[in-house]
């Protein structure tokens, strides 16, 4: 494959040169920063995740701030779902919609105060469309990128790492709730969150300068448990059934053809962006639905990096917006973004590079029966 | 350098395959497409787009459309030039801005017809920016990314080269106007357009399908004039004064910051997002202006993958936003987005990596003597 080809549009994060050093061997853009995709061992660093902890760059994941007066306010309007009742210290899985109702972004919008939000975004540019609904609204909110950079610490093991450095409390943290915290001089918060369904936390790193000091620490402190570099793990998250936005949806893609349905709340006030196209979609059915695909044979093909037709009886139902070895179910495994029409256990075709391969639609999360 | 993890989040231009055969060694991601930017001989490959004629896949800019009743009155709230008398048929060099007067984006904007204009973009979603503005505003206007993807043809031997594909009439086009062509039953719009001063056409390929072939057809017809493979050359557009948004271009850069004063119409109405801002901004002055700098020694150095500090009597006034080996100079060259207290023929200081290097302030495009 080729380079990545850097220039000043691609920026570094603040754990960058820990990342050279420990070996990066791929990047991926992601909100115009370089994020570590691959460290050269696929298999162990998919083990390192799912037996014991890693630590992940995760620095391209911006934070979107909101601050002032209408920042609670203008949450809303951008989230699809109730955030009404959200405490200080609480984080929320949220859709973020365009005014048909389509997804444009999957954050946690995490209250960090009564005036003040931070969306932890996927990668597409909420800060310029947060600013134009901001001033188009006329409300009095900042919208700004603040020095944040999160840290993942993920894995099984990952509690006991981060509760060695910061100390037990953080064992009580709920899920998507964060607290402050500082070590060495470091600010930061700490949230039981991250991009994997095995456990772990971001460190939301304050300062940038200090990247490399938080870097060292958790590495340090992550020793005794045989802590290893990592990065979002694409096998992990398709076998799990988490959702790629950009990844698993296109341009007409609304949260209930994704599995999203229990993160809109379409009782939101009326001037909550897309909520009028979401109720009209929730009241005639969506047209598509996300549904597993097992591949027939048990080669181990690479990553998929485009979309494929689906095929039913020879015609085509949607595509195929994912693929990935599992490791789990020892075949190849995906998503299809497909009609809904189509049903658990009907048998496809895959249009891949290399000719249709016959396939079969299964439940997400995959399991290994369904092989 | 690490490879590009590529992903489904990373689409493939039409021309893909073609400069995979042609030996492309670096993508970098443009609008979340794959976007060519190197092929192994930067020397030649910039002598050929100076001395002769050289081909881009630059299907990574792309085109939003606006179509519609109110398709000109979008255009004309999103743009802070005078578009009022454009004719179809015809291109403007345009800054996006948004309400701070901030550039967002600096599209070539072309009139298709009386209710349907282009955006022709770098690299940010104005997609989502136009429609956001367009709901917000009630406007009816649908926004989309129509199937177009430009193929360029630059070097002062393209007007030859297209015009033997296309007929002499493509020789009489002005700066940014275009017409509609058609090659072996492929659709596609010649402008007189691209990212070079060496001059030359894009192609505006209509259907995907036919990328390759379209390519295949310039690689032949270009064949006697030894066209070779290209993209957009960092060293041609820095001698020649090109501006990179987002490589040159901060959160808070306004167009008279980045020598594009002339390009702002401050009595176009009213609703011009950012016209307020703008109109300020010039009455007050603006706070920092764009120089050339050129670096002591003539060790050739790599290009700039980040922003340097620009000290001047020891004091930070800026930054160095870009930087190159200028064949025409024989120096490390670049541009610097400094104080307006700052001068042509100050002597400075750049914080590079290796440590702080003398230089001087020169004027924008660079010259020989200047060295």
């Amino acid at each position: 494959m080729p380079e990545i080809g850097i220039h000043t549009r691609l920026r570094r994060s603040p754990y960058y040169d820990a990342t050279v050093a420990a070996g990066v061997t791929a990047f991926s853009p992601y909100n115009n920063m370089l994020l570590p995709l691959a460290y050269g061992d696929p298999d162990g660093e998919y083990r390192q995740l799912m037996d014991g902890v890693s630590m992940w760059d995760v620095g391209g994941e911006r934070q979107i701030q909101l601050q002032g007066p209408d920042a609670s306010r203008l949450a809303q309007i951008l989230c699809a779902r109730d955030l009404s009742k959200a405490l200080v210290g609480q984080g929320k899985y949220v859709a973020v919609c365009d005014h048909r109702g389509v997804i444009i972004n999957d954050p946690i919008a995490l209250k960090i105060d009564d005036d003040c939000w931070w969306l932890s975004i996927a990668d597409s540019d909420i800060r310029m469309w947060a600013r134009c609904v901001a001033a188009e609204r006329g409300l009095d909110v900042e919208v700004s990128e603040p020095d944040v950079s999160p840290l993942a610490v993920q894995g099984p093991m990952a509690e006991d790492v981060v509760a060695s450095i910061f100390g037990d409390w953080v064992r009580d943290l709920k899920y998507f709730w964060f607290g402050d915290a500082e070590i060495d001089g470091i600010p930061l918060k700490v949230a039981r969150s991250g991009w994997s369904k095995q456990g772990g936390f971001e460190l939301y790193l304050m300062d940038g300068s200090r990247g490399l000091d938080l870097w060292h620490i958790v590495a340090e402190a992550g020793a005794p448990w045989n802590i290893g570099v990592g990065y979002p793990n694409p096998a992990e998250r398709i076998e799990h059934g988490l959702v790629s936005w950009g990844g698993d949806c296109d341009d007409q893609t609304n949260p209930f053809e994704v599995r999203l349905t229990r993160f809109v709340d379409l009782d939101v006030p009326d001037d909550t962006i897309g909520i009028q196209a979401l109720r009209q979609i929730a009241a005639d059915g969506p047209t598509r639905h996300q549904l597993g695909i097992v591949l027939d044979g048990d080669e181990r093909r690479p990553g998929h990096t485009v979309w494929y037709d689906v095929l039913s009886g020879g015609e085509k139902v949607g595509r195929m917006t994912c693929g990935t070895w599992s490791y789990k179910l020892e075949r190849n495994i995906g998503y299809g973004l497909v009609s809904t029409s189509c049903s658990v256990g009907d048998p496809i075709e895959v249009a891949l590079d290399d000719g249709l391969r016959a396939a079969k639609f299964v439940d997400i999360p995959f399991r290994i029966e369904d092989r």
